[in-house]
């Protein structure tokens, strides 16, 4: 594309480096913030500056958060006996989003993945074994990807926790609530009928 | 969406306002922005507020310039006779991408709408008839939207400009070529039939 100024042009490629935005979309936000007034550019990149500078990571559950522990693990509604283990706080966002679920979380920051070079030591494996250790947890649901890795990371886990009286449980895989059976596809159609549950008359 | 932190939320509906973006494309780019190098993000940032202030409108033709006359108009390889009339600076980028074009621009700044409240007051007019009335425009090429504000700004322009020995023209309308002509909605098969050229042979 030919931009016949280097400011708009650096402001489109800064765009342009960002998830799911290209050069046509990045030129089209760019143009409409050249439109907008200076105030609300600048109040724009301060949020974002804020962001990046003053967001925290919860000391417990390691999910973001604007204190030292979020939201979630400081409510006293939360069942504390309770933790979800998942890889990131996408994950976190997703199960909040449900509604369903009213204990509390462990985010490890990804699964263990030789091949991508993330062992154990990468992710918030101790501080997860120490809350175990503290003997507050009664339960661990782990949530992560039907992965090699992600089981190899349950594995992982439960080997580590062998010693702790703590139930450990994986959240079902199965068909979609509302999928037509002829679409699933033949893995999760084949293990759903491997790991049938009995139907409560 | 329930997001644990106020930082991120101020984000992400910062991102949301941006054309072409949602709610979940915008939680997507604050969640990378999160795990980027803080001096990128700085650099990000600075890239907008940069060009939010030091961008000019180019004094001649209006077209947005890092100097107080853009490179066209300072172009000696430019045809300064020939000034193509356009609605905004996109429209400059579109026709710059052809490689069709050598001669200047004129941004109006949008098109003659009462509907809307925009009068000829509060287009660019004035600095066009000043650069007609300087005498070096030999021919202004309208390119306009093909709308009813669209002709009225055409129709304006050329009573304002009647007394100026300077060719108008309009870039030409029809179908487009390669175009399947059973697919052509049917006022542009309509009027490029009434409108036919004479075939060169």
């Amino acid at each position: 594309m030919n931009l016949s100024s280097k400011l708009l042009e650096n402001t489109v490629q800064a765009f342009a480096t960002l998830p799911g935005i290209g050069k046509k979309s990045a030129l089209r936000i760019a143009l409409q913030l050249l439109q907008t007034d200076g105030q609300e550019v600048q109040e724009f990149c301060e949020a974002i500056l804020n962001m990046q500078k003053n967001i925290k990571f919860c000391k417990t559950c390691h999910n973001i958060s604007d204190e030292e522990i979020c939201s979630i693990c400081n409510s006293v509604k939360r069942d504390k006996r309770l933790v979800c283990v998942v890889e990131t706080i996408r994950e976190v966002m997703a199960i909040e989003n449900t509604q369903q679920y009213h204990g509390t979380y462990h985010v490890l920051g990804g699964v263990i993945s030789p091949i991508e070079g993330i062992g154990p030591s990468d992710l918030n494996i101790d501080s997860l074994v120490g809350r175990i250790a503290s003997g507050e947890v009664k339960e661990l649901v782990m949530a992560v990807s039907p992965t090699i890795e992600g089981d190899t990371t349950i594995f992982y886990l439960a080997k580590q926790l062998k010693d702790y009286p703590v139930k450990i449980s994986t959240i079902s895989r199965g068909v979609s609530f509302g999928g037509e059976l002829e679409y699933a596809d033949e893995m999760t159609l084949g293990r759903s009928i491997v790991a049938r549950i009995p139907y409560k008359k």
